[in-house]
């Protein structure tokens, strides 16, 4: 048996429900002795923008699991109600905001990429995303890291 | 060359159309002899839940693959509708629901398992999953089973 | 260490946004030596669909990433006008259309597979894909490219 030594995700989603999952994986990762990476791309890229990693929402609108009629998610509204609910609920069970989950990855050694062909796409310029992010690299490096002993997750 | 002996998929929607490739996948991993496990988490639970698991719908808002204008996808019942077309062409090529599917999975040998976190975070209890599922586990024993000769997609 | 010599990328989103990174990664890992394939499914095939390739659209509803309230989301002409946006930023920065890069992949050596489950699904016939496409195949042989010291990512 060959056993991996890296986990490396890519976080390419920017809602609220899916800025979790990756946060959540690399923390335990790390925790695990893994060598951890995130790689933020496409729409991954606004939870490690300033501007953005406070304002993260779900979406009601085109998500059925959530149980709501697609004509309650267009009222003005209901995304920001949607959103302040979880994130009730993300409290109550004791789970940080993004902002934190962010510090605790890097306080377990876990690096954050910024993907550099989005952050171009974007027109967006390194003072823009968190002082945590460590680089901006491209999908060569991506791939270099994922091609070697790695678990590889596309979020 | 080395061969992978684990396949593991991760379920993390839970919609109608994204339910079905895990669940695919599983049956031809394990008829493969691949040591096979889906592990379910965030919206993919309600492809294991009681109340959920013959309600899953189709969105046709926010996915312009559908071809329909958004619009359109807004008036109550589209989803529905959209929904039972896709049920019905389904079930015209010989698929089983997705009910069926998950039996199938369980007699192939397909290991079901729900994300322990995921399950706190919607304050679900074990009575509320299918009798299907194997264990309700952490994050951790996932990458444990991923980091080990596993092909490991994130659906 | 052991390297992974393959690179097996699997497009299932139909949307103008996630189809570009299959496309961007297949050329990189191709480039880069590796034995790089891209398996279309579900959604996905509209990235190889004839009548579809020119057409893929952004869809400012139920992405709350894009900064638009979902009201304004369904107003018939929005999801025309940011895609229109984001072709002309995609120019821009000098990247191609999609069959472009589609061509681009083949000339590099890339492998196009349809996923035959969802061909059979959608009732396609195979003059209905790009010629580009090498061939219509199962799960099976999917996961057998998968298992073979493979990078694999679900997009």
């Amino acid at each position: 048996m060959t056993k991996a030594r890296r986990l490396l995700i890519v976080a390419s989603k920017g809602t609220l429900d899916m800025a979790y999952p990756p946060l959540i994986l690399a923390q335990i990762g790390a925790a695990m002795g893994l060598e951890t990476g995130i790689f933020f791309t496409f729409w991954g890229l606004n939870i490690i923008r300033k501007d953005t990693v406070d304002k993260l929402k779900l979406s009601p609108v085109g998500n059925p699991a959530l149980g709501m009629p697609n004509i309650l998610g267009v009222i003005p509204g209901m995304t920001s109600l949607a959103t302040s609910m979880m994130k009730k609920r993300i409290k109550s069970i004791g789970m940080a905001p993004i902002r934190e989950m962010i510090k605790e990855c890097k306080e377990l050694g876990v690096k954050l990429y910024a993907c550099s062909n989005t952050v171009e796409l974007m027109g967006l310029k390194r003072e823009q995303l968190l002082d945590e992010v460590d680089d901006i690299v491209g999908a060569t490096t991506f791939l270099e890291m994922a091609s070697e002993d790695a678990v590889v997750l596309f979020i």
